[in-house]
């Protein structure tokens, strides 16, 4: 069953080691058939070069197997709670890029320092509190996922315009409405991750860009005005 | 019509990704016939892999499309009025390439640390100022064009002797006597960005390169009496 | 003899160029057939394009050759120092890979910075004391071995559970069950030690991940309560 | 004449962009034919995906033009001083590899901080005095070649034995017995380049090695108690 959604979340992960995010079998994409609620997602600790979309493991929104052989990804109840708390969204990306991971071990979110980030991130890409004793000995990795959620709730920040979060010690989680735009965002991430470092390095009292330039990038490629591309 | 320029420019175009200089869409190079006045520029946010001579768009200096089925880059603005300002160029390159673009968010300009630098650029290349939010908001990518053309003028920098400039909190642009030669200073100006900036890790205190070497290095390569290279 | 053993140990070898863990010849691997007592390992010097099984050298644990034309690697004394001490390691990594030499150089352990970290390596990856002048002088490379065990013993590490160290002002050693693991913990090693490095750069005063995280990552994917991958 | 020396000089300069020693036109090498009195030297500013055989140019130590059609690199007369200065080298490089520019742009030698370094350069690689004005508007690159020998001549350093330097504000020169050698002690020079930046962003007051592990690594592979590699 759902044959072509299986395709797709194949190839969105294969993109993953394609653009250089992933090593070994440190990261993984979904995406959910909304409709059915049912999330398509890469099985746990499965070599990239490997993988076949009959590996891919389906799950439904309380985490049990639909469909699959292989156990899903550990992180599957993370991307459970993303789906619910962000109810517009397709897909879910989790990676170990090296720049991201260094922002999130760093406990520090992103602050926008230019157009690449506005043209895809409207505003900074936070950091997640720490996750208390508590929250990391018993369903850790849905909490994870809770406290995504908590960040952008408390935050007030709308996750549809900033596609992603860096958990903190953790890395980057990044969304989309498909796997495969959950992959651009993640690589987005990656590339502002290690402009705005090197931007730190090279002015430690620089500021992030103003309200005007934010707005004029985002919506010169999201929303109703964009005229970016060529729809 | 024009065949040639849309190849030449298709060529130089493919050239960013192939050197490293752009990922996904974020990119473009145009030429200009000063003769018909008419500019050859990559269509926006199409893939690099996908593109074909077809897609290059022709443009007047005054915007209109004059052939072509896409939409041209939404940097053709800036393109023209580069083209207006400076009349001894035939090709200009914008990227989001990541050295550079962290100078243009840490709003400094590359100062002059020696001859891989000299060898191309006859000095600092300099940071624009911000755009005021009135220039932001209306006509922004003329705009960028303009200030770009401001900055020169003022700093009284020769654009031609140096060929490319930070557009601030944005990224570099640059120039040639057509497409091929401005791609090539879009690579020269990336690492030398980069080597800048381990040269400030390595030595904080570090001051420019003297005059001397600067005029040795720069006029080795340019001008009547250069003695690089085989013609 | 052991043509099985040799072929694991040359594939081993193969992967750290294909992993960009050497250049040259820095690097070699070995992997012990304990119940036999023999060693096998890369020989000294060899260039990885050209290595073949027939090359590897068998040598038995008093470092005397079993089997080969070739001198075995002159960091065998290392090797079987490493082998004496951790009876229950199977394969042993050296490496001269980036980010790792320059912790050794550094003369820093590395903290544990975040879950890429605890995944693999359970607490601070440590770096050795310095060798007397004595100790380098005679059998410096079995000394290197022994100073190597001394950290451990001395700061009361499991070897299983910090499966790698950095030997001070040199580089990287690590270990596994097998060559094939202990190349893959010399990659983790290698990232660590950049996430790192680049967390301290954007965090000066970064501290390490709590207990809670430690512990949940690590037996995550190792002991009997581990849920991450597919065994 | 000599096809045998234009054919390995030809070899070895490829190696510079398959080593990732070079972009575009900027590196070079030559080796001389000491009882010949001959020295083969890449041409100047020709791409190397182009370059052949027929292209190498023959000069004499005045710099007179034997055998080639095309005019030699510009920095010939500093190859002539180095094998004037350094009766023994058989081989020259340059290139503007990133990491050693850095060195040679922050004006500092690189200090000995590990063992990848003392395996190959006995001690700090040093960087040369800035050239007066008159050094440079007459005779430049002649010289550059007299101000590595004065380098090493004040220094006490024995050139083979650190066979590189960093030319100041410029880039790194080295040699060897042969073209292939001293390319060879580029890409280790880039390497420890590298690696010494990285070790001082970890740790800013770090010393270099001590004399007995300089004396261990850089004769265990050099002179007549060496015992690495198979000779």
């Amino acid at each position: 069953m759902l044959e072509e959604l299986k395709e797709r979340v194949l190839k969105a992960n294969l993109l993953l080691p394609e653009l250089g995010l992933v090593k070994f079998t440190w990261g993984n994409v979904s995406e959910i058939d909304r409709e059915k609620g049912i999330i398509a997602i890469k099985p746990s600790g499965v070599d990239y070069e490997n993988l076949t979309a009959e590996d891919i493991v389906l799950v439904d929104t309380d985490g049990n197997i639909v469909e699959g052989k292989l156990r899903p990804s550990s992180d599957t109840p993370t991307h459970i709670e993303l789906y619910k708390a962000f109810s517009d969204i397709g897909g879910v990306v989790h990676t170990h890029s090296e720049w991201a991971v260094s922002w999130a071990q760093s406990r520090r979110g992103i602050p926008c320092y230019g157009t690449t980030h506005a043209d895809c991130f409207y505003g900074e890409i936070p950091c997640t509190r720490e996750l208390t004793d508590e929250e990391i000995e018993s369903a850790y990795e849905m909490n994870t996922g809770l406290v995504i959620a908590e960040t952008f709730r408390k935050k007030n920040i709308d996750p549809l315009a900033v596609p992603g979060v860096l958990c903190v010690n953790h890395g980057p989680f990044s969304w989309g409405m498909n796997g495969h735009e959950a992959v651009h965002n993640a690589a987005v991430l990656e590339t502002v991750a290690e402009m705005a470092t090197k931007t730190e390095l090279l002015n430690p009292s620089v500021k992030p860009v103003k309200q005007t330039i934010l707005d004029k990038h985002y919506f010169r490629k999201h929303g109703k005005n964009a005229y970016y591309g060529q729809n």
